[in-house]
């Protein structure tokens, strides 16, 4: 409906009757038991693969297989080999591959990034992202999370790599479970502090929590040598109540997918737009390998508390 | 496409060339070359009229003979003949009329009328609304347009009377040709201040300006005797870079539809909603028929120099 | 103490034990009975009159008479003849006279005046002045004070004449009694809105109510040709909370002397070295006259319910 | 001046027209060409030392001696062994000593510390502090400061415990040469970023940066179980500019004795107090060794590249 060049002309989902009603809604012809009826459909160009992380890998490489164009969500695999064959795959078959790192789309942040790239705060020094859920999510989901570097902080690592233009060289990871002693019992922690090192030599920042209690918070600032630039959070509205105690102005949104509304919007319209255009995707497969690699370093730090090379992890 | 309740089933636009390509684009089926084809078209159950000034009378009354429910742009006419024809018309039918104030539906200004409503600021004493243009419109328009109260201060005149839930009582407005001799040459003014007092007792203000270089500006503040309420201008994105020379945020939006694009959506998606319903719509008649009134009482008010009583003008 | 190049020699207060208390807390050698005292005293060369309105006039004349330099405080009477006999004796005396109209020298509002004659706004088209109390004086202040406009609007009046250096032609006034009935007892008025028309063409209004409960609220915004300037309130601390109900931020300053702290100093500060360099006073007797005949013709327009000229008053 | 309750009746200065010059503006009536002569000086109660960094202990110890009350600048010293023994002599003498950690008195932060200590966010979780001033020192200042950590970042160590009265266990710190190569040069870093661990669990980071061209930049952050405080830069005036490149706002104030003039006369009048009074000073002995411990701990974390528990420093 957002994408008037695209049609969805099929849909496969694990649990039926969410695939019976998604199509009733969307007007989606074919429903598939299983996603090879997806990838067998002839008249299917590209394929946006929205499922389990732990599926992801298999998925690129049968869709690449069948020459299809792949959309996959962020992120492709919880470890290196398996992203590797997924890469191999689509680089064998030829076909594109974007990887669901929205927030890249996002207007304020992408607006940072044009002043950046424009020069307007000359060489970055200095980065800072905040990234905060509003809450914690359900314990099972913690399980099978891969914990919060690979699961939640892998945002703001691709954030970095994006905002700065700029590789990450090292990591530095402390972490702690302040917000639920349930996530401590699932061996992960819900609070953490990522210092970063640049290959450019700026220096980087991420501090993250599971639980901001006044909504999905989420910040980024960079100083350069001739300024900085900084980005807010987006409110839900403009009015503000001055009473006896002060001004009060409302909570930030609480569902990312309100947040981010505009760019996973504009994320499909890019993918869509590459594969009519025969573009390069606008965030690559080897996008959504080094943020796994950084949460994977950023692991290792917090376990052997001391800072880790990149090199340590991707070989 | 925003409003999946409703289907757009013809249309019918005086330059044939416009209508065609409109059809295309969103894939209408029918394309009529007078309204009257659409009026008759038995599969129509709801029209939109999006015409100039001059016809909104007369094809409102032509809807409401063919059972039609009808939404129709701002202003009904500029005229109260014209527009109590219509709205009879209207009422002999039994057919539902909603009128084109969008900016009710502006989600800023919405939370402050909500804020209001709930007593958040207990009586209102003082309104101040604050609308500006980016930049005068083409003197053609200009000429056209029924003058600056009509045409312009419309909208603030019906958003003082949503906002506060009152009538107004009495206007007294100053005028000034600022920006652009050539509105002057026409009759017309630029700039405008128009003081209000309501019946209920409050006292408000608007000012208007045809230019405001930095965007198209549109706030609004209400004085109460427990607080205040102020609707600022939402901004294009949150990314604000601080340089030598101090802090800068972008300019405002500068198109309406930019600027209101939420407001357009909504208007259109209750109107179906009310018409699929039965339920009154979000904009009587009697809502189009009243800033009408009011900006002709303002125009006496110009002319004149001393306050003048809606009831003058009413009758 | 905040002003080093003049030292405090005298005092005079009607209220004995306030001058005692005075002179002890500020170490001033000597206190006197009356004005008079101070006025004979040799070695004054200026003197501040911080008394009652009613007794300006007569102290200014007192005062010229003896050869000192003067400061009064805002308004120097409530009719102008008074005011034309002490300026009168001010010229005749050949002493230097400042009015304290001190709002001027608050360093926010200088700064818009800055930016306004250094051309970056371009010609003013709209000025907007927002002066709320946050609450009313005691009901027997207001029935000495000469009524809002004399009382309060005269800073705003000063103000406007200020920021735009330009002369106002017209005023026209609308009144209410919205705060307290026994304000209205009084046969005064608690909110107001007046609208103003400049000489060079421009338009004002300014919206005065008794009582904001969430602070001294003081606001102003030009329009111009090239863009606006806008003053703010500034806060007592820039700490914000966010929490589950949304941000909040402090009230604002309640009281004027905390306001306008600054602004008082930079007055007595310029006045002092006015009197030291024998230059022109920051605020002239003219500029404390036409304050009061631009209140004069407010009230007078609010009440025969007209736009009144400024000529109709000052002849 | 600003603190009434204290006299000064000495002073010495090692650039005797520096003494001279000040003695006679704020009318100091003895100068002494040694800091020995002030503190024989029977008439003197207290002494403020603001002399360099490596006198502060000799000064402390001499003036301990005399039975001074003792304000000290920060640091006290930069090694532990000559804090120890300042702070040893003025235990035996009985005297009181104060630290000028004076950005505790900031309003601003002040107001954030109050809301935290109230419990109105809860516990904190984690602490974010943003310092940096607006250009890099003379070369020649570099050289004798001690380094980035003990000259600048103290503050924020200071600020770190005083915000979330917890001291912390651990830091880590990475450090880079991005503004200036002659910091480097001299064996410096001029940008840095500090991780904390606090004793109580909480996580903190402070991220330094010699050079902020858009002014001196001091904000934090508190994000706790039931939300945020955060405290932005106060401006030096509240008038924004809108136009057609979008609005603008003033750079931050440059000097520090501007952005803290206040919560400089805030730590004179409370030391002073605390004199009279007898009371226990507002920033102690131990809160001056404190930071310096942080701050060795630091420099050992940049050359060790690991963390490290003041544990380690302070023995």
């Amino acid at each position: 409906m957002h994408v008037p060049d695209a049609d969805v002309v099929a849909i496969s989902d694990i649990v039926a009757p969410a695939a019976r009603e998604c199509a009733a809604e969307w007007g989606i012809p074919r429903i598939y038991p299983t996603p090879e009826g997806v990838l067998k459909d002839a008249e299917v160009d590209a394929v946006f693969i929205c499922t389990g992380t732990d599926t992801h890998a298999e998925l690129i490489i049968d869709a690449a297989k069948h020459g299809k164009q792949i959309f996959c969500e962020k992120p492709i695999a919880l470890d290196l080999p398996s992203i590797d064959r997924a890469l191999r795959a689509v680089e064998d078959a030829g076909v594109s591959l974007q990887i669901g790192f929205n927030r890249r789309f996002d207007p304020n942040f992408r607006e940072a990034r044009r002043q950046i790239e424009a020069g307007e705060i000359g060489t970055p020094h200095v980065l800072r992202i905040t990234s905060r859920d509003p809450s914690p999510p359900p314990i099972e989901y913690v399980r099978c999370s891969g914990g919060l570097f690979v699961d939640m902080t892998i945002h703001d690592f691709d954030m970095a790599r994006y905002m700065l233009g700029d590789e990450v060289a090292e990591v530095f990871a402390i972490g702690a479970v302040l917000v639920d002693p349930a996530i401590g019992a699932e061996g992960d922690i819900d609070t953490a502090i990522v210092s970063l090192r640049f290959r450019g030599g700026a220096l980087g920042v991420i501090d993250n929590s599971r639980q901001a209690v006044y909504g999905y918070d989420q910040r980024l600032e960079v100083l350069g040598e001739k300024g900085r630039v900084s980005v807010e959070n987006p409110l839900p509205h403009t009015a503000v109540r001055s009473v006896v105690d002060g001004d009060h102005a409302p909570p930030l949104l609480h569902f990312f997918l309100e947040r981010y509304t505009e760019s996973f919007i504009e994320e499909a319209r890019l993918f869509v737009a590459a594969v009519r255009e025969g573009t390069l995707p606008a965030v690559s497969g080897a996008d959504g390998r080094v943020p796994v690699v950084m949460a994977l370093a950023a692991q290792r730090s917090l376990v052997e508390r001391r800072p880790v090379a990149l090199e340590e992890i991707s070989g």
